[in-house]
């Protein structure tokens, strides 16, 4: 038998604006990193997106990002790594406070966003914000991108850390993502996308994007929590662990 | 020999913006508000005034508004009850887990601006907050006007409540403030300010705008964090305090 | 032959979040209430929408709010007329500016939710915002509800006031809305609305929730341009306006 | 005689925070660059600083930054060169309508912060930028950094451009600023600072952080309004000119 996390981002609906699916995709996913108010999300929100998770036996993620929500979090701001990491902690607690308050915990942090892709590059920046989290709670599982600066910075602070994949992006020949802005960054069969899932959970190994065996650690698959096809990708996902002896579960905490 | 707490909204800058003199008055009381980054207030303020209360053996307290900015938490904003519950947790887990990553611990709460001037009036606001806060952390104080719906809303949620008072308000003969509307709402004599505030420490009373002595419990007494007069005032209290047998310590915990 | 202008509340996405169903209900309607960035709607939003608007030759309306996007402008915030007056011209301004430069131009203005409805009873704070729009430009539509202070402050400030009507709206013997909180305050059957606009229109009248007919000046009606409901209405309505001679076209200008 | 611009960023206060010394600096300067609500100011300030500038007659500026009011502007935010275009518009259109209700004007546009900045070496952001502006009203003043890519794009884009020199910054040999980063970067003596001016002024050179002679157009002159020495460094360069046959006065219109 083989396990693996399945997380997605949500919580991500604010006032009035609704994005994604949380009830839906709650249900089917193990781990749902919630989105703490200042890229996306809202008090409110963010309750009603606990009661799912805690209904659903799901791991509360807090998922930070940047104080920018008219650009959801996704545009580059150049905050100093001593004010990312207070931001963190801030948006952090505010979620604790919110899910313990429910009868549920903040047992993952996962970054969001911009913040995630410098953070995936910059170890100073993803050290300073380990360090904060492991102040404020050294339990934290910390979520970040595999082969990146994020699983280091984690270990460094002494926080366990979690290796992301995704689904839907190529990798370069040392394990990270293909950026974006990239030709063939990104996986559009949901045939192929399946299969480099379960060869990544079975075999810790990707193929990239220039044809080589790129060995990958994958401790969570991260499934899309917006968008038309969403809700039928996880559960596709889903059938296909069934048929490859593949158990989601929710990270070990 | 009499104890009271002396406390003070601080923490209430933002950014380049200041506000308030949190080093100066910080080591002078015994309890600080501080803004929770919704109507005042953001991650990096929050940590340095954190700092200073944890090195003043200052008690840490969340005062959260309203989210509004621009209006300073002093606009009446109409969240529904159970918004406003949601809105106080948040901030008081973003304050909280600032504070704990710095080695403080926030021990009371204490609402701000229009919030409070609505839920010392409005018991269904007030009791939803006090039990949101209770379902957050059940051992807080609650720091409320004396005398208002805000000092019941506590004791029905099981908070241990602390009834505050002003030296600069006049009292309505139920023991309320008189409305800033109204004439003779302020005190502007400041030797007149510290009788008001000894008698109210000592014998648990105060004589309303209409001449009546009417009793009010005093386990609080809010001193302004900002302005040109602030420290010297305080200073001054402090001075009629050790002239009155009268020790400022903080709430107990 | 009758004429009537249709009016939608639209351009209200904001970054990554989508309201309402622009490009759809735009060809449709023959003027556009858009956000300007306070309650909803942002600079690239508002942009998009104004292009929409001058392809289809449909009114240009500056629909400002509240600054309060997490409440969508619903919630109500006290502000004082004066302040409410110059957040409002801003709020033209900056619409005026994107409008302009894109070749359109900004000829009506609706003020959006709480503050609309606020207006629509406080002849002083609607005094205040008219005044303040006529000294922006004068030659504005102000578009009000019927039979509200709206109406009256606009003609005392020299604008144009526009009569607005509901389709979906009791009314009281007064002519005024039934307030959202009152029994019977919606009308929910397709058919009753739509006759109930043709007779507005025709016979400037409309039967209030007590039974009596009461008169009300139709200068527009305002459609939804959100939810699942909306296109299809504003398309059926149209049709109904061809059966009855009555002609869709933007206010006098 | 010799002519100069004086110009100061201000209408920097937000709702109840406080930036800036606009009713002192306002008198002593030719033209004012008013923040516009994205990185600082608002409705009401902006109204207030547009009063004082109308009743000393000097001239209104437009003075747009990054939508970050928590980071006054001065955090790079990596919006696209078309976002920052309609952000600058809706800004500029805000301050306008403000202005021109109050029977003022915007004559000129001058970026903040780190939008300033970027826009000094991003010819394609300053670009898009002064072709957006330039569609708003081409009569405008483009006031940008001496020697660089903003005043090219201004040209560019068929705007006026004038070039800002600042008495406290050191330059590189081909006139740019040296980056604050750097040592020497900041001019601190004030009689040196003086100097500086009255020579770029009068002979249009500077003398670089490397001992060189650099030409350098000086249309306007930056002077700070905020901070202790503010007031009295603009009253000594006033000073200054009057001795040395300079007269500050507002750029062309």
């Amino acid at each position: 038998m083989y396990y693996v996390d399945l997380n997605s981002d949500l919580g991500e609906s604010f006032g009035a604006y609704n994005i994604g699916n949380d009830s839906g995709i709650i249900p089917l996913v193990s781990s749902a990193n919630l989105a703490c108010g200042m890229h996306a999300g809202d008090p409110v929100v963010m309750a009603n997106a606990v009661k799912l998770c805690a209904a659903h036996g799901v791991s509360i993620g807090a998922h930070p990002g940047y104080p920018d929500m008219q650009g959801f979090g996704r545009r580059e701001l150049a905050l100093t790594p001593s004010e990312a990491d207070m931001y963190v902690r801030y948006q952090l607690g505010a979620l604790s406070a919110v899910a313990e308050s429910l009868g549920g915990r903040v047992t993952h942090v996962k970054l969001h966003g911009a913040i995630y892709n410098r953070a995936a590059k910059d170890y100073a920046l993803a050290s300073a914000i380990c360090e904060g989290l492991a102040k404020v709670n050294p339990s934290l599982i910390f979520l970040g991108l595999a082969n990146s600066e994020m699983i280091r910075a984690a270990a460094g602070a002494g926080l366990r850390a979690a290796s992301e994949v995704f689904a839907d992006r190529a990798y370069e020949d040392d394990g990270t993502l293909v950026a974006r802005s990239k030709p063939n960054s990104m996986i559009h069969d949901e045939d192929e996308m399946v299969a480099r899932v379960i060869r990544m959970i079975k075999r810790d190994e990707v193929v990239s994007v220039n044809g080589k065996i790129v060995p990958i650690k994958c401790d969570s698959v991260c499934v899309h929590g917006d968008g038309a096809r969403a809700l039928a990708f996880v559960k596709r996902l889903r059938e296909a662990f069934a048929d490859n002896d593949i158990e989601a579960r929710k990270m070990a905490i």
